[in-house]
């Protein structure tokens, strides 16, 4: 089909390539480099008219230059006369700036959908939303795609013995039970307490772990405080091994030496955020989202609803 | 006037702190700080409710951290009640991104002045607009001050002889005829063709220039070549010697090293972009613009007209 085009800017290149070849369109030509004084400069270097433009950028850090480049080439696909500019967001950054948790905060993840949507995207396509009523935050269409199927299938190739499913926290319990659904296993929920931002502190086990195999389930990995400390009391409460997974590898700070020096077994993450190489390690396995993706994309341009593909 | 707040955010902080000394406000209390993984985090430490605010901002370089934390203060701002938000850019970046020069460019000025309103900005106060039609990209009012009072001031005080302002293009010669206006002094054009961005050549020089004190006036000097080509002409063509000035010292790449090695005397510049202590060099004087917006801010609270400053 011709009038489906997909484009990619710099947060996630190979990941791109592999959705244009799981969809069997060449990827669309363009450029995005920097003038001398760092001001982003696009060129889209073929026609998009009337074109069903499909974008690939997630908004993970450099946050602020992923979501200015973002904006300036929804800007230039709009007065290129694209027909529609379907934004395909693996990972939404600012997502946990969703509400105002003390007086005077912004809300920046509603921000950043006003300034998708005055750019002039006309739907967004993303995965496993930090909070789900983001989507709420948009006057255009949002499809959000779960990352718990490529996970469980991964694990469950692995047909390890007694497993149960961890939450780290209250507000994971739903993720987890969806995994546990899949696995058909028991879930357990972690009670803790986070004095600040970036800081954990784990508390308690609900649910029974004694002998099993652990698999804790995030959606996000940041600086890896809640999910290393949870490992270590479920060993502590006699968990026989610890996996851990999540959609969203971001991996800040000192994440990568917690995960390397914990009692985490293997940590299983997509590709929804590049890996740099720093944070490559032996116990980090890395999925890949583009078959999913690559299938939403065409779902989309079919309208046909991506719910399907969870099935 | 209790109603009256100013804040700041990283761009210009010296100059923002002058501006409060100026009007004799204290500054006031938030911090932009960055949580782990590199998203910006606000905190506004004062209660604003009801209250008009001013706040400091350049989009300079880094300019998408710079529009960012911009957005998100505003976002906060508004979200705290404040009654307007009024924007004062002493530097209004990807101003030179205003057109479609290429076929599929994005209209990035445009774009960030949409940026800026739907994040909730009330009114702007800017300096020296590139192109003024940037003022019609805003559905709100936009005041715009000039830098060059404070630069002929500067010139008029040193009693240099027989002087000539230059143009360094065809679309300067409005602000070298103000200059000149100022200064009683004739002005010269140079024809210069520029054969692709950050390259500059210079051709031919339209006017009387020998035996000459040549003062070269821009409105942004970036990379500077076409200042350090418009100097060496002008000495090239019989001018006895030759002083630059602009606004906005954007000063990327090359720049110093072009300037330190030209026939420029010196160069004049005010503070709207802040100077890095690599680019002090003997050869730069740095003007004040803190008297000027702090003047400006006071008249917008007064209800009055900005346009008196430049009687
Ligand atoms: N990039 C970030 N890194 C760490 N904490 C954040 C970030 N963005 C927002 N927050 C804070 O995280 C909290 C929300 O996280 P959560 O409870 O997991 O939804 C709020 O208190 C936010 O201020
Ligand atoms: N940050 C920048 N640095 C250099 N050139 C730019 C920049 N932004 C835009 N431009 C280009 O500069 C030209 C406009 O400059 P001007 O003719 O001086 O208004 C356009 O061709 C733009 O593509």
């Amino acid at each position: 089909d011709p009038s489906l085009k997909v484009f990619t800017l710099n947060s996630n290149k190979g990941l791109a390539e592999q959705i244009t070849e799981h969809i069997g369109v060449q990827m669309g030509k363009s450029s995005v480099t920097r003038f001398s004084d760092g001001e982003v400069q696009i060129n889209i270097e073929e026609s998009i008219r009337g074109c069903d433009v499909y974008l690939i950028q997630s908004t993970s850090a450099p946050a602020n230059e992923h979501i200015m480049e973002l904006l300036i080439m929804i800007d230039a696909l709009k007065r290129a006369s694209a027909r529609t500019i379907n934004l395909v967001m693996p990972y939404y950054g600012y997502a946990r700036q969703d509400r105002k948790a003390r007086a005077r905060e912004p809300i920046t993840a509603k921000l950043v959908a006003n300034l998708i949507t005055t750019a002039g995207a006309t739907r967004v396509l993303t995965l496993d939303l930090h909070a789900t009523q983001i989507q709420g935050f948009f006057d255009i269409p949002v499809d959000q795609l779960m990352g718990v199927p490529i996970l469980a299938d991964y694990f469950s190739q692995k047909e390890l013995d007694d497993i149960v499913i961890v939450s780290p926290d209250h507000g994971g319990v739903v993720r987890a039970r969806k995994m546990a659904d899949r696995l058909k296993a028991p879930i357990a929920i972690i009670d803790k307490r986070r004095p600040k931002p970036n800081v954990s502190e784990v508390m308690n086990i609900v649910g029974n772990i004694e002998g099993k195999t652990a698999i804790i389930i995030d959606d996000i990995i940041d600086t890896a405080g809640t999910i290393t400390l949870a490992a270590n009391a479920l060993v502590e409460h006699g968990a026989k091994e610890v996996y851990a997974c999540c959609t969203h590898p971001v991996l800040s700070g000192p994440a990568m030496e917690r995960i390397n020096n914990s009692k985490i077994k293997e940590l299983v993450v997509t590709n929804s955020i590049v890996l740099e190489d720093e944070k490559k390690s032996e116990k980090v396995t890395e999925l890949s989202v583009a078959a999913l993706m690559g299938e939403a994309i065409i779902r989309v341009h079919e309208h046909q609803s991506v719910s399907k593909l969870f099935d």
